[in-house]
């Protein structure tokens, strides 16, 4: 391990009390967790079922009819990625249901019932939790495999199709869940049942045995969280393993393919690795220097990448982190934080192709991008990293969800035409309203686990330094220098950039460094006497002796900002966003009326923008109006084409609010990028 | 018949002598017949057969069969719209292959050729042809039913799909090549085949039998010629049959779907007909207010409808038409005269929606588009209408072909970037360059068959009136008023704005009608003494006893327009076109570097633009040269996102040449519209 890298905190030591955030943690438990809970049971109203617990139900099972000696048959052999019941018929008790990868979904679920319980501790949720984990456990065979697609579809056929058919992405879901549960209760059955997983894949995958790794990639970073729980070398070494057999020749997932095609009597196809582009498994790992593919994968990849350069020391390896570090940041990101510009795989398109309106932007793509970013400190403490990770998530992160926590975006566009995506089928993938659920439920549970463990993102630790990389009101406990202090930071960047922290209780002794956000002014800080200060890498250090009744105060200005993109880009040639902080500004229709593509803003008189507050769905959310123009609309019969002249505008007040709350009032246009 | 309606001359009595033009339709002479016989015949090396002679004779001999009382089988069964041979096997000589509506090709090729032909005679051409004519009369079933695809795989079947199995389609084709053999050549063998076709058609639907219509227009269009050409009113009586059966309830679609279904054991689905939108059967075409769907369809079926508000002097229909041209001119028509901006369904998208670099702009819609117009002057001598036809001309049916005539586009972009057309998926059907050939090879014959009919194109007339609609250098002689006499236009708009209009021979007493176009500016006419002359609709007419030696000269002045677009058009928001008379400029990489997005116009310097020509592949062509500013590319290590400030440009010069011209310098970016 790099002896300099810092730790998050465990989410017992920290507990957020931001005005704003203290509301998402609660809304994901009130709202979020229970409405999960009843979409894995199947118990929702008009939403297409899950199948979790139908699956885990009937696996179980299967199960123990095998361990009564009792021949299971399978209820069904299919390659399809997703299985339903056949029309007008009943689904069968024993039959496998829904998509290859369901049984994440319950585990996502248990990993945010975990941090929640970490938070607020909860008899009757965390009741509800373990029965999932007995559930989990029951449908474990006897050999540790655990993965009901196959268990009801037939075991034979286990790890043959490890590039689409997902076993080890629901491998890396179980073992994030296990170590928050085990974290969260201190309770081993599920980490036992991830062990017990772990081995049964070992025996299968390793240096000395078959080469392999995951279609879908989340098991490297979730193994380097077990060996951190742990202490266990096997499981760092297995995730190092997956990241270094990928992308090698011959590529293993064309060997696996030529495998099923010569079973059907197929001729076999070339063996090199270069079409995996879309898995990142398209070159050694080591090599890439380009952001590509399926963006969800790739930022789950950079993430275990990023653990692995810290958690082995491997230069290499952060070497690597850093060029795909930079092919997302300089090239690939949305000003909203979100990456992945393209449907068409919901993947990284070619450097600077951000268009707007036909964006993905998945909302699980952020998600991961946090993990990403928050890994990168973790590895090296450059506040660029925590600029981007509080991008992501004040802004794609929490569009995904509506405030009131009941439906949500998977695609988060950055220009919304109502009319324009409900009929244009190259739209199609972009919703004007944020949805109940979705058939491939990946972002409401994703939004629900990094909100609920948001406090892992605000402060790492060394031994005896503390950062503060996102300004979110906290509480929180912390061993510097091997002594312990309780800190209070209060904050509420959606207010303004006033923050103080204080030390509540306890002392120590150490370096307190508090990031210098990208977005704000010069920084008024008020340290204690005594304390020596310097500046590095966008964070200023604050060493001393630090005993109750300390107090640091920060006063950011927090200007309205407007901003231009590289001319790269030309989806937003002559336009203009508006920041303020971390948050991201767009105009919507409630406020502006339709057409919004013919508002002109005066970027030049960012000035008079007006700060204010808005009540929306019952928030009272920042708000601003700038004066603007805006250009007439045509006549009815007026011509499509006409000769130059400059354009006729007149005089309006545009009002914008933050990007994550838009779509809250009913359906209508959006945009942030305003023309200037 | 409408009184006052006009007629285009007859190919025998114009000659396009044209510089520009002439060139033209000796390069289809030249370079795309022989190519597109060779196709038919797949001779061509490294290209996807056609399979257009094979399915011909070996209908011919399954026909033959029949005939000789000998049981003839089908070769194999299939609802799919395209047959192949299986994977390594070869072909079966008596099997269909290709496209449902293969057939189509040769005659759009005969039809060709036939328009060839008036305009210059041709033996050993023309005994080419006859070979061709000879294979579709062997291939004609006994009932006079003509289409390869059902004799070879189940005439039973015949009438059973006619929304995607064409059978209409290719009649409609066939009637077409058959009048303008009969026009060339005085043989009516083809035409013959084709009332045979036609009977056995009229047999089976009509209004008191069947109710049915095609899947793709053109039978509409292609029968009113017909009856033009022979005076025979069941072929117009049919084309209204089928234009009045479109769209209305029970959808005709939906019972032959359901029929099909009943067949295969599967439930009826409704027979409304509003989803079929594509097939612009949607609603009773009388209704129409929207032009929908399929593009080519679109514009085949306007054709149509214009015809028959001309032959049946329809009021409603006219109304109809009016509605139609005025959703396509005022809501949905590129600059370059191209029409169908969604490759989704090769469709019309919503009005406004004009993306630059996803455009389908199919080459065979702007010839619909031109077919559409020219039945509007026929209707009524609006310059509008020939202004638009001209657009479509000299633009995007132009760069449909190259320079060379040996490579085509299908897809007409305004904007195109090599590097994100061959990787990007959302952008598949956009290719970089012209393509030798297409599987569904619409476009090249019907580029072939519109310019060599061009003379069609540039002059209609009353009994007593001549109607110049384009200034295209040709020798006519046409019969005003009873009397002949030869006309000699000169002119070359590539070059400027002069026109001579002289009376080479003979005299006649009656009006010539100058359209006035709209790029033109102020027209300095001369006119011979004792002529009276007015202007209306966009048009000066002169009226006299012209006699030779008579001349007209026309000054038209070409200046250099800037142009905008509605600000309803989002994708061409702060931008501008430059045109000179008929001719939209683009700019290309070859003359600007990459990166087009960069450079910014000055559109009110315009005055300032110098006329050039330039020599691209062998020809000499108009050019331009205006000052302009590039925005400086960013430093390498440049951040994605900044502070807004005035973007930074260098002064440039920016070359553009005509859009017809792109892409004949090799590969290389292109962008019609420039930021201001």
């Amino acid at each position: 391990m790099r002896s300099e890298s810092s730790q998050p905190l465990s989410l017992h030591s920290i507990r957020v009390t931001d005005p704003f955030w203290a509301r998402e943690i609660g809304l994901i438990r009130q709202a979020v967790i229970p409405y999960q809970w009843n979409a894995l049971n199947d118990q929702i109203p008009d939403a297409a079922p899950s199948w979790w617990a139908h699956n885990m139900r009937a696996a179980a099972r299967a199960v123990a009819a095998k361990k009564a000696g009792k021949l299971f048959i399978p209820a069904h052999h299919s390659d399809r990625i997703e299985t339903l019941p056949e029309e007008g018929k009943k689904p069968q008790e024993d039959a496998f249901y829904g998509f290859v990868f369901q049984d994440s979904d319950g585990y996502k679920w248990l990993e945010a019932v975990s941090y929640q319980l970490m938070a607020k501790p909860d008899s009757a949720l965390q009741a509800q939790a373990q029965k999932a984990v007995d559930m989990i456990c029951a449908a474990q065979e006897e050999d540790g495999y655990l993965d009901t697609y196959y268990t009801l579809t037939g075991r034979e056929r286990a790890f043959t199709y490890l590039r689409d058919h997902h076993e080890l992405y629901c491998f890396g879901h179980l073992v994030e869940a296990a170590v928050a549960w085990h974290q969260a209760t201190g309770k081993d059955d599920l980490l036992n049942a991830a062990r017990r997983f772990g081995e049964c894949i070992s025996s299968k995958y390793g240096p000395d045995k078959e080469r392999g790794c995951p279609g879908h990639e989340i098991a490297e970073m979730a193994l380097m969280r077990m060996y951190e729980e742990t202490g266990e070398e096997q499981w760092r070494d297995l995730a190092k393993f997956f990241l270094d057999v990928r992308g090698t020749e011959p590529s293993t997932f064309a060997q696996e393919e030529n495998r099923r095609r010569a079973a059907k009597g197929l001729p076999e196809l070339p063996v090199s690795a270069e079409r995996y582009e879309y898995y990142q498994a398209n070159m050694p790992v080591r090599d890439m220097k380009e952001a590509v593919g399926h963006a969800v994968r790739q930022m789950y990849l950079c993430s275990g990448m990023a653990d692995e350069a810290r958690l082995c020391d491997d230069a290499e390896m952060e070497a690597a982190c850093d060029r795909l570090w930079q092919s997302v940041v300089r090239e690939k990101l949305y000003i909203t934080g979100g990456v992945g510009a393209t449907h068409v795989g919901e993947a990284f398109s070619r450097p600077f192709d951000l268009p707007n309106d036909t964006a993905y932007s998945e909302t699980c793509a952020a998600i991961g991008l946090a993990f990403f970013a928050r890994r990168m400190l973790q590895l090296k403490p450059q506040s660029s990293y925590a600029d981007v990770m509080e991008q992501a998530l004040y802004n794609t992160v929490l569009a995904g969800m509506a405030l009131d926590g009941q439906s949500f975006f998977y695609v988060n566009p950055l220009e919304a035409v109502p009319a324009a995506c409900e009929t244009d089928a190259r739209l199609s993938h972009v919703k004007p309203v944020r949805q109940k659920w979705f058939g491939c439920a990946c972002c409401p549970p994703n939004i629900a686990r990094i909100v609920s463990s948001l406090g892992q993102y605000i402060v790492t630790q060394t031994k005896d330094t503390l950062y503060f990389h996102l300004y979110i009101g906290s509480d929180l406990t912390v061993n510097l220098g091997g002594t312990s202090m309780s800190l209070r930071m209060e904050a509420d960047l959606l207010k303004n950039g006033d923050v103080r922290i204080s030390v509540a209780d306890g002392q120590a002794v150490g370096t307190l460094a508090f990031r210098d956000p990208a977005w704000a002014g010069n920084a008024q800080v008020k340290i204690p006497a005594g304390v020596k200060s310097w500046s590095e890498n966008g964070y200023l250090y604050a060493k001393g002796i630090w005993k109750q009744g300390d107090q640091i105060t920060i006063h950011f200005t927090m200007p309205v900002k407007a901003l231009k993109a590289s001319p790269l880009v030309k989806e937003t040639m002559g336009q203009v966003c508006f920041t303020r902080g971390p948050l991201v500004f767009c105009a919507e229709e409630a406020d502006n009326g339709k057409n919004l593509h013919l508002l002109r803003v005066l970027p030049d008189q960012v000035a008079e923008a007006r700060e204010k507050t808005m009540l929306i769905d019952g928030m009272t959310l920042p708000a601003m109006t700038l004066p603007g123009r805006r250009l007439k609309e045509p006549a009815a019969n007026a011509p499509l084409y006409m000769p130059w002249t400059p354009a006729e505008t007149e005089e309006t007040e545009i009002t914008l609010i933050p990007y994550f709350a838009w779509n809250n009032r009913g359906k209508g246009e959006m945009r942030v990028w305003l023309a200037e």
